[in-house]
């Protein structure tokens, strides 16, 4: 049975959607679900419970939130504005829910933005790119104060672009818990470009969790997660899809042709034979016939540059709405 | 029959194996190999002489030189060199071939290099980059002579970069043709980035023809051929397979299956159930389990902005050895 | 005396300004201001009516519209939209004038933009980028007639990134020539980034002139102009300073301080002697002192990068509200 | 007397030529000069020995190499493995000399590359460039041990690229530090743009000190210093003059004019009465004539974009050179 579910994504919605579709119940797991009809936005929320359904789920106890935007890629800025908003809201929630941001301290709380990976790698240059786009504010109100910025009360944003261990030698997270040890922020906030199973996920589909970056995650593959055991604050991890496997793609027909076939009558009872053929005999099969050229290939929109730019854009855009003080008072 | 083997790729090489993978023989096509042992580079002449031939290989009467070279993304500054000189030579055999060049008139001829594509898409720019490192000369040959440049002879190089039409309103043929009627140049070399059908071919194939670019070919899929015929000027295309379409993919995997499934003995039968569909029955099948969130997608190395950049420069030093007179004295 | 006028400016108004700061009228030549108050745009319109004018100001017969916007480099959107349609409106006026369009030709006149200068020199990259963010048309009026786009009337609209001599090895005349020979658009406006006098005109300045782009003006400094007589189209240009040339300020600061010394009481008499000099002696003495190491150089702002970015966005977008139709309309 | 030594340069040998010129002595600071005639390079050792002379010069006491490549901006890639041969042997001399490295511990030490500056401007660019090309090992030697790179003994080298305050909100030295601390390296080297008070100096110049890097100094201008003190670990400064104060440019041409009138006999006695002034008369003089509006500019050379990439090829070159096992056995 588990060899089905056993698939690798960084998406945890990606995953509770292979138990539904077998109406599996996965207890301790938690799904609800909203949308807003005017912006087109489904918004669903996996709450991991328990540790039970976190073994199940293959991910850390904690929240989960979706946003798919189907139009995430259409360049329209009055959209863009609206999701960015959006997002802003989610942040606040999930700050609020851990306690990072209450009502009593909403617009005095530090917070480290950490852009994940290689900026010279297309669909993994949507960390830095969201960076690139941020207002900081840390080292004015440090400076000068909160009234410098003409406020009672400001947050202090600082950022960081940390590389990848090919270009630094460094893991990601010996440099951000170097930074975060000095500066000590209440909380980090880190971006990262996501592999996801499915090519209908890419160009629209933004995920926010309160366990920060899991090992193993990421189009970069961070050998160490990001989260608050290792870095000792609260991490927030904001991934997007901008990449599938192409093995995942193609495993995935296959995995749908078979299904055909079995239950298919008009191909003329070929699927009674493949019924016969228990998982790993399926699984054997189809690994056999996926060329070995495919390690390493990426599935990705032939727009992928300006894609990732675009969506830079409304990541950076939420996330000044949510510092500014206007949305957190 | 036909069925299997129009397949749209860009290689005249990938066609010509297709047939000969089932040992059909065609008429007026002519295979000639070489290989280079100590480079590992393996050359295939493809030569179409006949119009019957031109018909069934679906493309045009000429030469086609694919260099096929293991290592090319490997960043081997000597190893690229090699493949340069070796690319020269074969532009050079082509242009003698096509009496462009010949004994008396080797270092008095003058070419127009045109990269096509589109600068802002990593797997389209090939072409642009590669002029980004030509090394022009028409300007100073024209301003002052030949023995400005210390030489008793030169060639007059100019270069361009015409876009895309998304970005230009125009097409490339109404953009190189307005140039080249004012220019005149003797030959034009016209450098494409291309999807081939297969993702072994990646980072490692150059296609050289003297049949220009057809129109329909490449990634940035070019409506208008670049041809003798709409040119004016004989054409030598340069072709470089930098993506694979995500739906040639998918579909090669699952005729894999299928012909797996139809020729397997240890599949308990289910071969011959499949035996007895028609090709167009398969093909069907096939289709409907393609994903229609495949259309427009591309598979790509991770890695293909540092591969576009390698090969580019590649690409480039073989043409700045051709055009140096040492090359063709 | 003509020594202190003969300095060259590609900007008429600094021109201009040199006459008047002593002045000196220039016959045939008309000055026409206007000061928006709210967007402390001012707008100063030359006219070189005769060519004796043409004689004196070392330009062509024609107008030179200069706008001069203080905040230009402050990225502020409001402001950037209104700068835009400020520009769309004077380009309307100059393409009325020059009766490129009409009341009866107002929505259907085609038209070929040309960036000029170089995309890998910063200051030089503004025509490139202009063209980068422009909305063309010309390919889908073509294609499915203006009827595609919604719309009775549309603009048939190309654009060009023609490069750069010591890249192309061609004159930018010849490129833009042909392509123009093939694709007959109504009129050719050519963006160029220009060397101005003085640092103060830097990141605040478009010029608009119905003359085109003289020969050795810009920054990449084009041997032979755009004009309708080298084109046989009208051609309109638009200029706008990204740098000065550092021997340029050093001489000015000079000129300054002789004129400083000269009229100083407190000085001591020194302006006494520096009176007695001529012209010529002056000029001797500031060249001497010009350190030859200058040659080449160019004073920039520190942002020079950001700022070209910045305002090329407000001329797209200028360019594109006026080729929409709502704007002639 | 002091006004005219007290002009801020990040080059230790500018501010020794100043006195110098006049044949003032500085006591406590020694200066050695060897001359490659083969390759023309000219290298001068600046050693401040004591605090006496410190203070004078207005630097650390310290070691400050300064070489002096005529042609360093010349594309030839011989030439250039020579500069980078020969930066690597002046490096390696630094490094014994402050016993970072000893013949004991050759080859077993890590180093933490730190490539400072800002990314988006052109000259400012320096420091990441030369981390982009750099040969990280860190991360091999710590996973598979030395023997993986097929070597007894392999230095761990890592790299990062802080970026600047206003974009992380963070000083740069908070950064540093941090990963320092967690990183343990040996020693700091930091590569730095900076601000040269000649132009003849831009292009040509490279400056090792073994005191780090100072504050105040670059051309983003550090607040606070990167040296031994602030981070607990040796620091190498490497400096590269990228642009010129557009304001020291005009002051030091009207330096010259001034002493140029006051030793000039011609001149009509005119020199007599600027003699008369004292240096602060002067100083107010042309404070008064330079224009408000080379606030914040530069002078750097039109080709400053090409020029940056290519010097970062040749220091990541030295940098690699020093650190791969051949150079320091």
């Amino acid at each position: 049975m588990l060899e089905k579910y056993d698939v690798r994504t960084d998406l945890a919605l990606e995953k509770k959607e292979r138990f539904d579709a077998d109406n599996v119940e996965v207890k301790g797991v938690i799904l609800e679900e909203d949308y807003d009809e005017e912006l087109e936005i489904r918004t669903t929320t996996v709450i991991i419970e328990t540790e039970k359904g976190a073994k199940i789920m293959g991910k850390p106890v904690g929240t989960y939130l979706t946003m798919e935007v189907p139009h995430m890629a259409v360049p329209d800025e009055d959209y863009h504005r609206e999701i960015s908003m959006k997002l802003a809201g989610h942040l606040k929630e999930l700050l609020m829910k851990n306690q990072i941001i209450s009502e009593a301290k909403k617009q005095n709380f530090s917070a480290l933005v950490v852009g994940l990976g290689n900026r010279k790698v297309t669909p993994d240059a949507l960390g830095p790119f969201v960076v690139d786009n941020l207002y900081v504010t840390r080292h004015i109100v440090n400076e000068y104060g909160k009234y410098a910025m003409g406020l009672e009360h400001a947050n202090a944003i600082s950022a960081m672009i940390p590389g990848v261990m090919a270009q630094t030698g460094m893991e990601t997270l010996e440099m951000v818990k170097g930074v975060a040890d000095i500066t000590k922020p209440d909380v980090i906030l880190a971006i990262d470009a996501l592999a996801a199973r499915s090519s209908r996920r890419l160009n629209r589909t933004i995920q926010i969790a309160d366990t920060g970056i899991s090992p193993g995650s990421g189009v970069g593959n961070h050998r160490n997660g990001l989260t608050k055991e290792s870095l000792g604050i609260p991490v927030i991890g904001i991934g997007i899809p901008t990449v599938v496997d192409a093995a995942t793609i193609v495993n995935d027909t296959m995995e749908n042709m078979i299904a055909a076939l079995e239950s298919s009558k008009s191909l003329k009872g070929v699927g009674d034979v493949l019924k016969s053929y228990n998982a790993t005999e399926k699984y054997e099969l189809i690994q056999e016939l996926i060329s070995p050229h495919l390690n390493g290939m990426y599935v990705t929109p032939k727009d992928v540059d300006e894609m990732v730019k675009q969506i830079s854009f409304t990541i950076s855009e939420g996330l000044n709405v949510l510092f500014a003080n206007n949305m957190l008072a």
